[in-house]
């Protein structure tokens, strides 16, 4: 039966071809660069997407969660990184992990380390989260003395070890070309680098570790850095597309919607398919205007190219509201499907709860695994 | 053990006693006003909180989808409206509810009335989705020769049975002061009383059925009505806050989010809370900034009034970044909990999966339930 008969409501569709070639082609960019590959896994979630960064070489891993990091753990994989400032209160199952894996754990401040030395007995890595001028998060990599309080600190935490500094430039979602994207990226290598430079005498040991999927998807120069820690390029989205990070065929998801309705006075066709599957995340237009995806035909070999003038104009819960041309308005029938490009695969991932590969295959995704 | 005591990660408070009041307030005015209340449970998914309406007497109820429609009729409700656009590719599904209960469907065409008499032989009860105005969907009440190729089609249905006119007022979430949500609903019976009257010779049993949250909360009169099918109103949120649909005390959610980080310089401190948890909606100021929501205090009572200058600023994926006052901030403690009121409550609770009840008790959301 194919993937498409199947489908009765709103389903994230996974071209696996497509994922694979992201993952490989990152993976072969970090070894011609020297960078280990830390894949961030919030983007997909899953076990068996796991499964193919396995087979391109990765045994370490970043999570933005603890309980990504149980996850997959309970998965085998042994090197977890939770990219995420210290939740204290997760110290217990933060313990538990310590055990079973080499568990990297983030810290803000010079307070979290303290807690860490007084609170946790398994012994974790530490990385010390750097601003590099993104702003969210983290100790700005000019504020020496903050810098100075949390390694003085880490000085005193046996059994624990210092790893080194870990940033992430997220201010390149805001680029819209190559040239922004590349200037972000030097500034984040450079204070990176001088990061090093400061504290290297001390700790000869300590690693640099990047990773926003715009930086690594276009820069090829990553000196001076130990790893890399992209994560949402496995799937790519048309916000990855806007920055300039990916090709549209790079894309490797989809959400199959069930035609509900059709407005051909205004051109107008009604998906299942609303905030519930997609988020409300936006991509906004030339003109000041927004859209929330972009459609699709589906055939049995995917998905083509986006129909032109066509797409996800509007959103409430389980609805969307799809605009297109009067030409393209008889294509769109009641009963059919079509596919939607997502703005932000991550948290269209996160709704979905899983996937149906183009064989017709459901693979996991961490939300939709029973508490 | 307090309810405070067992939050780790970000969870979803809910106050019983703010939402039986609102469940009851408007059970109150559906009797007072002569209109069955056939509440929409798409905001609480929740067959607890489904118990809550029971207790006020209800026993007709709304859903948006299939699969809510299949989760009700599990825990014992009778008589369900799937208030969503016919999903043709659900069929399979929706003859068998139709056997177990009384169902109810809304058509937006003829060929939706043709399909249901040449595909589905269990019989349901048909309300043929009106647009009022809203522009979404369904047939403007003005288009008199698709309203009668509907009735039309609709007398040739036997067993299916043409309930009447549903509408959905949507454009209230627009208004920004009861004068509009007025102007609005006084619109909508005067277009639904319309039809009423245009279609009652043919069909003298045809019922009429509104209920966007903002005019059951605000308005009076509902004469010539017989439901309404108001749902958000039993958590409410900002955005309906905003609309002047409600008091902030009758928001009957927050969402608990430990704190992790704090920015003492620009005031800023870094929640577990993201747009995972929260959704992407947002809520416009004045100024033509936008805020993912506002923090409270919380206490073993629940929560206080929300904390001035003070809000959700900017959503990453699991980061809530809150802006606060210098004042304010020193009272932010790392590991600490924060409650914050939601912009959208539908989405924020499908997002968290299910609930804790001030007392501790977790109560289901149909979105955590294992599929």
């Amino acid at each position: 039966m194919s993937f498409l008969a199947q489908i009765t409501e709103p389903t994230l569709l996974l071209n696996e071809t497509i994922a694979r070639a992201n993952i490989r082609r990152m993976a072969e960019k970090a070894k011609r660069q020297n960078v280990r590959l830390r894949p961030h896994f919030k983007t997909h979630q899953s076990k068996q997407v796991g499964e193919w960064f396995k087979a391109e070489g990765s045994t370490a891993i970043t999570v933005s969660s603890v309980k990504m990091a149980q996850y997959f753990a309970r998965y085998g994989w042994q090197d977890i990184t939770i990219a995420f400032p210290l939740n204290r209160r997760q110290l217990p199952q933060i313990a538990e992990l310590a055990k079973q894996i080499t568990l990297n754990l983030t810290v803000t401040s010079a307070h979290d380390v303290v807690f860490l030395r007084e609170y946790l007995t398994a012994p974790v890595n530490i990385w010390v989260k750097a601003d590099t001028g993104y702003n969210r998060t983290g100790i700005k990599t000019e504020d020496t003395a903050a810098l100075d309080a949390v390694l003085t600190e880490l000085q005193k935490t046996a059994p624990h070890t210092f790893k080194g500094f870990l940033a992430h430039a997220g201010h390149t979602y805001k680029a819209r070309n190559q040239e922004t994207i590349s200037a972000i990226h030097q500034q984040t290598l450079e204070k990176m680098r001088a990061l090093k430079e400061q504290y290297s005498a001390a700790w000869p040991a300590l690693e640099l570790s990047i990773g926003d999927t715009p930086s690594c998807s276009v820069m090829e120069d990553f000196s001076g850095m130990d790893e890399i820690r992209p994560g949402n390029f496995v799937f790519y989205d048309l916000t990855q597309h806007h920055i300039t990070s990916c090709c549209l065929q790079d894309i490797a998801v989809a959400v199959a919607c069930p035609i509900v309705a059709l407005h051909p006075d205004r051109n107008e066709v009604i998906l299942y398919g609303g905030s519930v599957h997609f988020s409300k995340d936006i991509l906004p237009l030339p003109d000041g205007g927004v859209i929330f995806g972009l459609v699709v035909p589906l055939t049995e070999n995917g998905w083509g190219a986006p129909l032109s003038g066509t797409a996800v104009v509007s959103l409430s819960q389980e609805h969307g509201i799809v605009r297109t041309t009067p030409e393209l308005m008889k294509h769109f029938k009641l009963g059919g499907l079509v596919g939607v490009l997502p703005v932000h695969s991550c948290l269209t991932a996160n709704l979905m709860k899983g996937y149906l590969t183009l064989s017709g295959e459901r693979l996991e995704h961490l939300s939709g695994v029973a508490l």
